[in-house]
């Protein structure tokens, strides 16, 4: 899809930064100007590496025992985008002289953004501008930037001076719980040199003392004709690096320059320097259209495995590719990093990975990237040991805990009641490792790390609840995911995740204990954590007795033990301007209504239908459905995908078309932070679950086809162990198509069908 | 009593300086020496004023809605202690030479602290040194120091260098959340001069920009037979004054030098430098002499009215009257203070103003001195303003909703489940107004402040509770006394504060309805606060169908409808080294146990016993008492109540003789901040209502008479309406005696007893 705009408007700046901005899992650059842009012109200039952060001190006015003493912060890095360009004197501007023509484009088929731009100089002279700018997929390393200046009349020097620069800052807003609000300086130069044509300069973060290499080179070629020299002198500033190309154009002649930017840091690289170096060579070699060339078809495998039809609403299409593609951008893929909750496009939330990635992302990837969605799980791995660390401060003697928010594994919220008090995430993340195990029977993968997240993680939910006299499980005290009731008793979404986390872990345990291909690693891990088989009978005893909150009244699934029985909020008297209620409600009043800021029972519903009546998952849908504020992004397509579980279609498909446009419509208002990962996401589960109606589980895939009425037909892609499958729902047939891989057989609408070609 | 120590510890200085802190309600000075004292021992220099506050921002790391902005903080104010003596070039220390005779005692007969030490140099010349330090209950500006020296062996020049010195700043402790842990500079000079011998400093407030005048002279005699003349010469310096004393003393001479200090503030004079001036000069005037006799007198007509005696147990008698002596000293009178959890001694708690006023000490005052029990009413009714913002704040659209923490009425809590969610504290406040009216049937006092405090505080319940589909009126989402479990259901506790708050209001309204004398200050006030008769019958609802929550199965009152549902902490099994619980745990795990820091169903049934039937009463107590750590000081004294009203006399005992050494054995190990004012209220309720079981309610006073096993007999005094009485109990008899004023009727155990001689 091409996302296109074509006129300049600048109180849309810092929305098209993020909109627009270029990355790769790794890096990510905001789509800000190459040039500067007037003072009062909003715009949050800012480039990052996902998961490289600062850390920074957590101030309580009352500290209280087990509250985190410092927060990781994802650092804007030193801006590597400014090239300022002038025309003898002239500096070019958007907001000087006059625009022409103007097209700022996304292409995602080629994986690139585009900026073109006819400009009348104030002393009237005319050039064409055309820049592009690429994240590489295939060199995570590079931000490649083309940038070429054709003169239409305009005969004089020529010049752009392009920059590292280190004087930078974190973007802060103290009105806003959720930007960061502390101005502190995370990124220092420690040196900048010229080598060879390359400039490289290094950085440090103030307090993690990470480090960073920035390597950049730039190629100019005067092209079309003109025979003048071009110069290129790079050398250090105060804050960084210049690089100043100079000449002479005449009316019909095109300088273009090309520029490779490297990155390197010290969490993936124990040389990052020279890692850097090199990277910047091999793109150098490789050359831009050859990196194009590569990324386009990088693009075209991403499709071929992903790609989505709507037959009848183009629109809607388009918005699918590009939510598809900023997932794909937004994803670490090198097991230490995830996805955080504005992926690489922005510092709000500052750059931390929440449950986002397991409820929200991971099934994309899973579906259409196996090898992406075990990096994710690796990651969650990878920080177990933060994760029982952070199950120690928070009280328990044993299990496993993962933080609310972090970017390296340990516990980043300040704020325990929204925070660290959902457990569920923790849940949520056993969860992933099950919906892994599932649709790909990576038994290996299970001995080596998923195994051990189970148990981990399974004796958690011993340790934090306990049996009342009714002779059930209780959970105190959690949070579930609505942060409109915190702190309650039996969340149903949470003691679904636990019931969940608990039979899976049982269910992996005996499956590896019969295998006697693993047996050493099964050995091996038993003793390390040393669990022993009493504990599994605990588990399942748990599971097998979790309480799950019921009115008998209102037939529907209570969102926690004494949640209906506050005053249901009103919704339709509140003011529009009132919303969402968390920027205009002290948190203890909304405690005491029947309010959600999201998906909560509708969402276990989702995940967890096992079980649960289908008047019930009814009822509780429309109960909810008007208890709830969607002030979160996480909300409206989990109540889409019920809608269509229930037969809402138009429910349904209002829901979905609200999804797909969140960002591209700044529907929360604050798509200038950051795009909303998890929402993103969401369309696609909407597409694929919601109107699809898939789930997955021990007995593979099933699907509920639905065919919105607006469309005629559509179509998506899913990978499900070593297949890849096309899968196509039109009016009165569907049909499932086997790309490659073996015959698989799914479970279409209750009737088991075979996919064999 | 007196409290006396001979032998110095250096270990204890900081401790001590609470314990011999003298103070009047207005002003307090920690009983820091005159000398310095070496680097090594710990102390914490304190001056303060009752309410003298400065502002400090509160940064959260994650800001909600409705977090208040900044709080108020007790200012640790210029010091006045210091007075170094100088012996030729030695200064006196207690570290250096010999201290060859040591007394440091408390008098609270007289209303004085003194010193008196025996001191040998490191040269070899002994003298005596003798210092008396008062805070006058008659001039309340004032602090007196004298100080002399003798010499025993000593000839030579001897000079005293006595101080003011701006340079100081408030004790932190980032560790405990019980005191402040951000350093700010909180007080700042402006001016220092000396005027006609007089000492004057000028300081200000950092941020909240209240002025503090401080005035001081010296008065220098040599006494018995030295002709040697004083030189007395004060003069500014950097941080504030200096006064040199000096002459020559041979063997058997005496200097002695009187010292007044008085100091005068913003918040209560317009102009406080003459206020503070006059004030200096009226006690110049009047001479040390006569005003330490003022004091004694002003001590004999404290104790005339409240005076214990136990007859048996002289070590608890002194305890007693040590406490009723510091609940004196902590006590503002003026209407704009209250009392401060650590009084005026220390900087616990920032010099806030909690529940304990109202519930723990209001009741010594209102038995003993009804006007200054008065003066505490009128601190909430001049914070009512403040209180309807903060119930704004907190998302209600009426009512007012008394701040947990504050100095001048807004909320100084930066964390709301264990703070601002404390709404029992309006109750508190309520119930404070109804005691004063039960007590006093002072129909003006209702008429003018009382009815509207009572009317805006129900009005909060009816828009915090709701009724439910049982028809029973519930509340959700408050914090009860203990802060082991927050933001709950139905606290009992608070439940029962709403109900007799909601009672109250109504019964005040009807009687000033009735009353012809009030009929104008009535009609008035409800066009004031827009109140309307189907208010009232909203009121008399909720609170006759107030839920209360109660198991069936143990026959007691459940603390919360969640709470019997948790496992019980084992506190046997706990160690030692892990209490109080709040330093060890993360609250979060706390609230998922039956675990109590403090008293809180049990203190319902203290305070709110009708109706309750007696085994509901004793299993209760019994439940709640092996569930509660006592980690906070304001929970003994209250169970100590109960065990007496159940007729557990060793167990009252205990908890009785545990309460009233609670500061001077240090128990809570944190002494050093300050007193435990509540705690210290608490022993003369354990007396009063626990072993003499005294109610007060519509029908007057009702005692249940018990006598310790211990005691031979006890006596306490008490004025109701207009009288005072004196109560005496002991074995097999009890006597009532009027003292003064009208008779009055009293029951006891049940009885009617008129007391008229």
């Amino acid at each position: 899809m091409k996302l296109t705009i074509t006129e300049f408007d600048p109180t849309d700046l810092v929305l098209q930064e993020t909109l627009f901005h270029t990355a790769n899992g790794y890096l990510g650059v905001r789509g800000s100007f190459e040039e500067n842009v007037p003072e009062n012109v909003q715009t949050i200039r800012g480039c990052y590496i996902n998961g490289f952060y600062d850390t920074i001190p957590l101030h309580y006015p009352e500290r209280l025992c087990g509250f985190p003493e410092e927060a990781q912060r994802l650092v804007n890095l030193p801006d590597i985008q400014t090239m300022r360009l002038y025309l003898n004197n002239e500096e070019f501007s958007m907001s000087k002289g006059e625009v022409l023509q103007y097209k700022r484009e996304l292409d995602t088929d080629k994986g690139i953004t585009t900026r073109e731009i006819r400009w009348k100089s104030p002393n009237g002279h005319t050039i064409d501008i055309a820049i592009t700018r690429m994240a590489s997929f295939t060199y995570p390393q590079l931000f490649l930037t083309t940038y070429s200046v054709a003169s239409v009349d305009f005969e004089g020097k020529i010049e752009l001076a392009s920059e590292i620069n280190c004087g930078v800052s974190n973007f802060t807003d103290s009105n806003d719980p959720r930007v960061a609000s502390e101005r502190i300086q995370h990124i220092f130069p420690k040196s900048a040199e010229v080598l060879g044509g390359n400039v490289i300069v290094e950085c440090q973060t103030g307090a993690s003392n990470l480090q960073l290499i920035i390597c950049q080179h730039h190629k100019a070629i005067i092209s079309k004709g003109g025979f003048n020299p071009v110069t290129c002198e790079s050398g250090p500033v105060e804050n960084g690096a210049v690089t100043r190309i100079k000449t002479d154009l005449v009316p019909g002649e095109l300088l273009l320059v090309e520029k490779y930017t490297t990155m390197s840091d010290s969490r993936r690289q124990k040389h990052p320097r020279s890692y850097a170096l090199q990277r910047l060579n091999d793109c150098i070699n490789k050359g831009a259209s050859a990196l194009f060339e590569q990324q386009a078809d990088f693009m075209e495998d991403f499709r071929h495995n992903s790609k989505i039809d709507i037959n009848g609403c183009p629109e809607l299409q388009d918005g699918l590719e590009f939510n598809m593609y900023q997932l794909l951008q937004s994803t670490g893929r090198d097991c230490i990093t995830s996805v955080a909750s504005k992926g690489i496009s922005g510092e709000g939330y500052e750059g931390h990975y929440f449950w986002d990635t397991e409820i929200y992302i991971f099934p994309f990837f899973l579906y259409t990237q196996p090898e992406t969605a075990k990096s994710l799980l690796q990651f969650r791995y990878n920080t177990l040991e933060g994760a029982r660390k952070h199950a120690g401060i928070m009280g328990h003697g044993k299990g496993a805990l993962y933080p609310w928010r972090t970017i390296s594994g340990s516990e980043c919220s300040s704020y325990f009641p929204a925070g660290s008090a959902q457990y569920h995430l923790t849940g949520d993340v056993a969860h992933a490792f099950m919906q892994y195990y599932y649709a790909t029977d990576d038994l290996d993968y299970m001995a080596e790390s998923g195994l051990e997240v189970l148990l981990e993680t399974a004796r958690l939910w011993i340790d934090t609840g306990n049996f009342g006299d009714d002779g059930k499980f209780h959970i105190h005290s959690v949070t579930g995911p609505d942060e409109y009731t915190c702190c309650v008793s039996d969340n149903y979404y949470t003691n679904r995740t636990a019931q969940h986390n608990l039979f899976g872990a049982a269910e992996v345990y005996k499956r590896l204990k019969a295998s006697e291909q693993h047996k050493q690693a099964f050995a091996k891990l038993l003793d390390k954590i040393k669990f022993s088989e009493i504990e599994l009978e605990s588990f399942t005893r748990a599971a097998e007795n979790m309480f799950l909150p019921y009115s008998e009244e209102l037939g529907i699934n209570a969102q926690d033990s004494s949640f209906l029985e506050k005053p249901i909020w009103d919704i339709a008297s509140t003011p529009k301007d009132k919303f969402p209620l968390l920027l205009h409600y002290h948190p203890l009043y909304l405690y005491r209504f029947q309010v959600c800021k999201q998906a909560d029972t509708v969402l276990a519903h989702f995940l967890f239908e096992d079980g649960v009546p289908e008047n019930v998952l009814r009822n509780s849908y429309l109960y909810y459905d008007k208890i709830t504020t969607h002030d979160s992004s996480l909300s409206g397509c989990v109540f889409g995908i019920m809608a269509s579980r229930l037969g809402l279609s138009e429910k349904a498909y209002a829901y979905f078309a609200d999804t797909v446009g969140g960002d591209l419509n700044n529907k929360h208002g604050n798509t200038k932070d950051g795009l909303h990962i998890a929402n993103l996401g969401g369309s696609w589960l909407a597409v694929v679950c919601g109107f699809a109606g898939l789930r997955l589980g021990k007995d593979g895939l099933r699907f509920r086809l639905t065919l919105p009425d607006e469309w005629e037909s559509y179509s998506f892609r899913l990978r499900y162990r070593n297949s890849l499958i096309k899968v196509t729902v039109g009016r009165q047939y569907s049909n499932f198509e086997l790309l490659s891989g073996e015959p698989i057989t799914v479970f279409v609408d209750g009737v088991e069908r075979h996919v064999f070609v």
